[in-house]
């Protein structure tokens, strides 16, 4: 009867799980190969299919055998007991909001969003501003149905990063904006400054691709279960454990933007591929958080891909890709030329030491007009005080400031964090792997990346939906969520680098 | 009121579109794009999403709200009662198979397909025997559940030219057998046959491909509607009337071969793409038939892309993509070279002289399976007899025999005719156009292909599924599917191509 009961729950969340896949693959199609005039009918067909999954995942008959196998509990193996205990979260989640709201919600998104387009086109905060307004009062409201203890931020972060409070984050990210401002100042005004003047030229663009498609091959990415397009915005995105695609985009100044791009994404899929076979078609197959998403492809992207030892074995192989150009370039000069620190106004444009610094004063400004604490029209004066302040930088215009990023236009408050959580987890990892795997840098020296591959597998990839995020850490680090590690290790990477104290 | 369900059915049956659309997408992706490893879960995503399209469909709510609408039809206005009568003969169809059935046959097909891989490379038909056999009592089974007046095989091809029945097909079939058959040997024993020594060589695929999208546009196929990939087996699908995709594959020994399967799929292509704006996301937004549908791929294919006046266009053209391959070559050398005859055993590389004789073979197959009058051990030799008979050749293994098409293996029967009449329909249709644009091939001689495709817009685009394909060829041409036109076409082109008389 159990049996019965959870072959039943299993074929359900299995079309559950093959309805959102659908979806995912139409908006992959959207971004990489769509005609221009198909959009439309795309929206349309997104909406369809979002919204018959959405009622046939919350339709009572899933309630009913969750609850009926809830209450069998203790005859189900620790893995059934995980899967009931995790689509009981997310069903019970998916039900709490009614569907009048939910459509408001979407209805406000979609205005929201073409606003904010042409906003952001006429740098014009003013226009967006009564939209941002709805979607405040809109999350605000969110936040009551969905319940929370503490600020009504919590239920917000909770969609993205399950067992993460703002009341948690913030003192973390305190020390990170003190510290890391300082950091910034100091590298800003150090006399000793990496300088690439090989970089000014042309890089072919079929070498570009060919060269990431062969570093994405060596670090593990299973290209029979994958394959890399190319798009406007880069991105992640599976139909299935084995079907993990990538998007780039390459710029033809600059052959380490599409590079990076590559290995960052590839990380993203990484973990995507490595889930447990026995999980497949189920929720338990699925990413602990969007953070613990974000440690991933920070640690392949940056840990891994902006190191010495990466270039020092690629410095060579790069230079078959472009003989000329990287004639007489070797692995130090890479390596400073990709970590290169320059304050920045656009977040996406960061590089490691002020990343987090964009995201913590977005954090602030949505926490405080959530909380009330802000007025949707001073969003630009605190946006700017707070860039000027972390980043020493003047905001010349919205479209460069608070304009800047689509997430509030699709309505998406508490998202940002798991950005810089990402890169907190990814240090914190690396802290707890050089620890177990004293020969990390020797592998990757040599290019193995099958000992970092397998251990993040084995740790992370592997448990799936197991844990949340905060769980997740502390099984794997055996500590909370802390800055320490991510500020040892700018600490150890930029102190040589320009030349520091 | 009457308003109101209108709107309820318009909704209804344009999330049963999208849904569809959604799973051509997923088809689509399938053949072109997709990796080897993601076969598995594409295939249950498409199971799903099917499974899930069909029982929305027919639920009853879809038929409570026909109903209503067939109450009050009295107060609809054309395009809605077409709209209501459309819908329910599709409702009606659909509901017919009990979903025990359905689940059968579903399962037999998966079964069945894979039992033809492995036999027709093994080249055994004995190997499939079995499984054919099921198919046939299958398909005797769906034709009782479907209905039909005269022969089941009625209710077998119904499903695909609906309107058309094995009575009115045979007689035209008996002709064209006779006729062709005849033609065909006259031109094997023609002293006179076309030369093309200058093909013999290797054509640079870019080159291939930048001619084909040229002639894309050319014809009028909307490139920001619409995309065209490369794939194994060429075919056109849609995801809305505003993103209509094409697929061919170029073989770098025959520059000829790609080209016209563009533009047979152009064909198939600006069909979709010219339905009606009144009439999108509904049923009505489709296709006649198979048959009506094959008749645009072939109109431009063969009646336009093998004629003399489109190479006096395009031989200077394609010149400019293979400058030094077709120095010397003019427009009659390759309209020669794109018109040779030669009888072969396989359907898919027949030519327009012998492919319906291939088509008429399998109808008569086809038809004694499901009347009884063929046992299915005797398949084999009923083939090799007919190929012998119509074609003159001799059948040396099952592979090249009745093991080389995929349809039967998919369960499908009744299919097959569609070809040929799409042929016929061709044809027929292009006699009443000459008779309307007697500067057809003038216009075609410049280049301007705009006064067909509007005349096609105009006649059978634009109407949707308001007839069915024996209404639309009647409404063209005035006259009912006849041999005729397509015999008179093949004698104009091929008495003096190959010197008979």
């Amino acid at each position: 009867m159990t049996e019965d009961l959870l072959g039943q729950l299993r074929e359900r969340l299995g079309e559950y799980v093959d309805l959102r896949h659908a979806g995912a693959l139409l908006h992959w199609d959207q971004e990489v190969f769509m005609p221009p005039k198909g959009a439309e009918a795309r929206g349309r067909q997104l909406a369809t299919l979002s919204g018959l999954a959405h009622r046939f995942f919350t339709a009572p008959e899933t309630g009913d055998l969750l609850k009926a196998l809830e209450d069998r509990r203790d005859s189900l193996d620790p893995d059934a007991a995980k899967l009931v205990e995790v689509a009981s979260y997310d069903y019970d989640r998916a039900t709490r909001l009614p569907e009048a709201f939910v459509r408001e919600f979407a209805e406000e998104q979609s205005k929201a969003y073409h606003v904010w387009v042409k906003a952001r086109k006429e740098s014009d905060f003013r226009q967006f501003e009564p939209n941002l307004a709805r979607i405040v009062e809109l999350n605000r409201r969110k936040a009551d149905y969905m319940g929370y203890e503490g600020t009504p931020y919590n239920a917000l972060l909770e969609d993205y990063e399950r067992g993460v409070t703002a009341e948690t984050i913030a003192p973390i990210f305190e020390t990170l904006a003190r510290e890391q401002r300082d950091l910034v100042q100091r590298i800003t005004n150090a006399s000793q400054r990496p300088r690439a003047p090989w970089l000014k030229r042309d890089w072919s663009e079929d070498a570009q691709w060919a060269f990431s498609i062969r570093i994405l091959e060596d670090i593990g990415y299973d290209m029979e279960a994958g394959r890399q397009d190319r798009s406007v915005h880069p991105f992640t995105t599976a139909f299935d454990v084995n079907d993990v695609r990538v998007t780039t985009r390459l710029a033809k100044d600059d052959p380490f933007s599409g590079l990076m791009g590559s290995l960052h994404e590839g990380g993203h899929a990484l973990y995507e591929q490595g889930y447990s076979a026995k999980d497949w078609r189920t929720p338990l197959a699925g990413p602990v958080s969007l953070g613990i998403h974000e440690s991933q492809s920070r640690m392949w992207e940056n840990c891994v891909g902006r190191s010495l030892p990466f270039w020092e074995r690629y410095a060579p192989v790069m230079r078959e890709y472009f003989p000329e150009a990287l004639e007489g370039v070797g692995a130090e000069q890479i390596y400073a030329a990709v970590n290169t620190v320059e304050p920045s106004l656009i977040r996406v444009e960061a590089d490691e030491c002020t990343y987090n610094l964009h995201i913590i004063l977005r954090f602030e400004i949505e926490r405080a007009l959530i909380e009330g604490e802000l007025a949707v029209a001073d969003v630009p004066a605190a946006w700017n005080g707070k860039v000027s302040d972390f980043l020493g930088l003047e905001t010349p215009d919205d479209a460069r400031g608070c304009l800047q990023d689509i997430h509030w236009s699709h309505g998406a408050m508490g998202y940002f964090p798991t950005y810089a959580l990402g890169n907190l987890y990814a240090a914190q990892i690396l802290e707890r792997i050089l620890e177990e795997l004293p020969g990390l840098w020797d592998h990757v020296r040599a290019g193995e990346f099958q000992p970092l591959l397998q251990w993040l597998r084995a740790r992370i990839h592997q448990q799936g939906r197991r844990y949340t995020a905060a769980e997740m850490i502390a099984e794997v680090t055996g500590k909370p969520p802390e800055s320490g590690p991510f500020l040892r290790y700018l600490a150890e990477k930029y102190t040589p680098l320009y030349g520091l104290r």
